[in-house]
Order: structure tokens, then sequence, then C-alpha cells
């Protein structure tokens, strides 16, 4: 069986209208394995629903020390839920048998900060001095919104969340600095608190949003079109709602400018075997 | 003003028996002032109340990466609250002015993974490879503990919480290993399911308990005689209840047998400016 992004079409389910069922309720093991095979090489949201997803860095070690003090002091955008040893393609605390030069959909390769490249693996590019880093990801507290009653416009429209860049300046650390991404849902002010104690509860992909309302107030200048992403519609009554975005480190690494970077392609995120209500409570025991 | 342990005596407060109510409105900043000029070389519970508290571990660059990756893998035992940039000795993410090499009360300094000796400050040991890492204390969630209701037998009598090696075995990184060091609290049935449900909202604190009930389920063969600190009572209607703690780095330390570490002393804690009810919502904005 193979998929692409085109069979992830709407099929009228309530809370996940773009995902097949077979896919909702795989194994996180079994999804892996069907793109370590290249059977799909698209975006992951709804993939093996209920467990943690991940954002992803590799890093040359040289670099490794001052990323991981970068996600360290801003654990909003860079909520760290995996370091693997160096030279080790494997996590075993974050799952069984994760390869992690086969087992995201499609890799970004950034060098001296720019991307260059995209790839489905990466294992001629792999290095003995590499780290990977893993941080949480908005699928997670997405899931739990939705089961508690939050819809989510860009899920029930099948988009992309919009994701913008802004004045929210991080905190560096060596050569890593920049503004932090934000994504952005829009809700009514009764959604948006309920949304603001659910998501409370997920230190370990974003937590509580950074801003509400004014876009102005952190430097977006144009809500209509954000930097990643499609747009999404603001309708009466409703306020634009701001979490920090995984998409940071990846604009700190075009800052930092390392001779190589890979991260995954955004939406094609590393499917952890850790239950996602479980983030937050530490790595897997293995 | 001058202060020793002897100062720090029961004063019939209600809640902080032990310690002089200057000490316990002062602000971090006066407090770390008093340790720097060394007036102050004892246990800083109490202190700065509201304030985050951190256990204290300075290592080599040689052995920060794979110190930092322990601590990202053991979350419970040892939640990073804070990373210095090498070889500086400020903490600029945790507090205003902080100088790691006078501002805690009393250090241990162990060579080769051994104890070797105990200061009040580190000024001619400074290294320029030195990295600092900061993690939570349970004096955090102690504090709340109180405020909601949940007294603590070990604070009552002014005595130091009995700690406890553990067959708990945490996850390895590099050199770092060995078993969970516990703390024990005994609380009523009722209390512990309160105590549970607080400690949930501290995760940079050490968070839930590991276990609570039979000592021997964890390797503990004598509950009455701690392998740290002092022993406590266990009364009719009361389970001992079993957090991680901040002395498992320091175990771990040993199994590491690094050429030279740093720690603090027991209960001698680097005060930050952090609000403790903030802890788990990431450093200080500077």
């Amino acid at each position: 069986m193979a998929f692409t992004n085109s069979d992830v079409v709407s099929n009228d389910t309530e809370e996940f209208s773009g995902v097949p069922d077979e896919l909702r309720q795989a194994s996180p093991h079994e999804i892996r394995r069907m793109i370590r095979e290249e059977r799909f090489t698209g975006n992951t949201s709804g993939f093996s629903l209920g467990f943690l997803q991940g954002n992803l860095a590799i890093l040359p070690a040289e670099y490794a020390m001052d990323f991981q003090r970068y996600c360290q002091r801003n654990p909003k955008p860079c909520p760290l839920v995996g370091i693997s040893d160096t030279g080790e393609p494997t996590l075993p605390t974050l799952g069984f048998d994760i390869d992690i030069r086969t087992d995201i959909p499609s890799y970004n390769i950034y060098r001296g900060g720019e991307l260059t490249d995209q790839a489905t693996n990466i294992k001629d590019l792999w290095q003995d001095d590499f780290v990977t880093f893993v941080i949480g990801c908005s699928y997670t507290f997405e899931n739990a919104l939705m089961a508690e009653g939050v819809s989510l416009r860009h899920i029930d429209e099948n988009k992309t969340v919009s994701m913008y860049n802004t004045n929210i300046q991080t905190t560096p650390a060596g050569p890593f600095s920049g503004g932090t991404v934000v994504s952005m849902r829009p809700l009514s002010v009764e959604k948006a608190i309920r949304a603001i104690e659910i998501t409370s509860r997920f230190p370990q992909a974003h937590g509580t949003p950074v801003h509400f309302g004014d876009p102005e107030d952190i430097g977006i200048a144009d809500i209509s079109k954000p930097d990643w992403g499609d747009p999404t519609e603001i309708r009466d009554g409703e306020v634009p709602v701001f979490w920090a975005c995984g998409v940071t480190p990846q604009a700190a690494v075009r800052n930092a400018k390392p001779s190589l970077c890979i991260t995954h392609s955004p939406g094609s995120m590393l499917i952890t075997d850790i239950p996602g209500m479980d983030a937050g409570r530490g790595p897997l025991r293995v």
C-alpha cells in the first residue's frame, strides 16, 4: 500500500477529515516502516493518532552544545523531547527501531544556512559527528484541542496552519538567535480561553500561546499573508491566537549558518512511540 | 547581618518554622549578595519564598554534551532549568548578576567521581572550559504543597528530607548512569492524592512522585535509614511517597568519574530570580 499527498483528501470524518482511517489508527512503527520504504513522503498530521510527533534538526557535533542551549533557553518554540548520541542514527528514548536517516517522509537540507535541497532519505549524507534533536510539535496539542471540542479551521479545510515571523526575540545561544515563528489559529474568545487551559498541559508541545489579538503587537504586518503555510480566514467574533512554532529553530539555523543542517520538511514529522498525552512527562522508559 | 545554620531555628510561624522573616521575604538578589559575601553558608530552604531554587552541577566542556543528554533523558530527577555558556560564570536566563563562583552557600568538589572537598566559593577552581547546569529543586513544589494545606513533617520538625538510593535505573548518556535517588515524604492517602495533583504542575521541579507505598518495590531495604538527610517518622495511616531527587545527578557523577565536577552541598541551593510558580514555563526573559 502506498500513499501520496493526493490520497490524503477529505473523507468526511468528523475531526481529521484528511486522513484515511488506516493511517490514523496505524501504530507508529507501521507508519515509520511505510515512510522508511518511501511509500509515503507527505504531511503526517493525523497519523498514528495519540502519539507524539516531533520536529527534526540534525547538526554536526561542533554546533550541538549551542543548539541544545538554544532549545533549553527557548522551551516554547523549541521543547526538546529527544537527543541522540553523537553519530547514532537511532533514538531509543523516543521509539523502537527508529532510523533517523530514513524515517522522516521528507528532509530539508541546509548548507551555510540556506535551504539547498530536499530528500526522502539522508543515507548518503550521514556523518559520524551528527547529533539529532527532536522537538515537540503542535500536532500533539491540536489533537487534544479537537478531542475537547475546539475545532481548528485549517484542519477542517485540510490546509497547512498559517505561520508567521514575529518580532518576539528568542534568547540566543552561541550562533543561534532570531525571532520566534508562530502558528495562528482563529478562535472565539470562549474557545481561546479553553485552548489556553488545554495547551497549558502540553509544555513539551509548545504549551500556552505567546499572544492573542492584534497581530501588529508582535510584528505581523499582514495577517492574510503567512510566511509559511496557507492563509486562514478570521471570522467576525474570532481572535487570532498565536502559538510558538517548531519552525523557529529552522529560522535560527538560517541565522547561525552551520556548514550543514538537516531538518524535516514542514509538516513531515517524526512519529514517535510516546503517547501524546505523556508529552511533558519525559522520555519513554527503555 | 550574618546568619549561620544555628540562627535558622524554630520561631513558631505556621509553615516555615525554621527561617526568619527577613530571609523568607528577602529578594533573591539580596540573599545571593549575602551568600557571595559568605555571611551565610547553610541550607536555603524557605529563603526568598516563591522563587525557584536550583541544584548545581559544573563540569568541564568535554563532559557537558553527555551530561545535558543525561538530563534531557531523565527529566524527573534532572529537570534542566538553565545552562551557562562555556567558561561564563553568569546565568542571565536565571537571574540578574548571578556569579556561580560565589553565589552558592556551600560547594561539593568531586575529583574522579569522589567527594574530595567542600568550599564556600570556587573562585580559585574556575576553568575557562566550565559549563554550569542548574536543575530544578523540590523546594519549589514543597512551598506549593504547604500553601495548599499539605504539611510536610521534615519541615515541621526542621530536619533535612529523607533521601534514598533506589533500583529505578536512569536512562544513561555517555558515562552518566545509575539509580534514581528519591526523597520521601509520609502523607495520608488523601494528602498523597492531593500532592500528586499539585506536583503535576511542576515538571521543572521533579513533577509527580515516582512511587508510593512499599519501599522494597524500589529497592529500599530499610526506610528508617536514609542514605542522605534525616530519618522521618511514618505514622499509622500514612504512606511513604517518593519523588525523584536532585541528588541523582551527583550519583551519576560518581559513576562517570569526570576529572572534576563541582556541585552544591545538599540543601545549599542557587536562588534564582524566577518566580517559583513559573517553573516549567521556561527561562526568564532577558
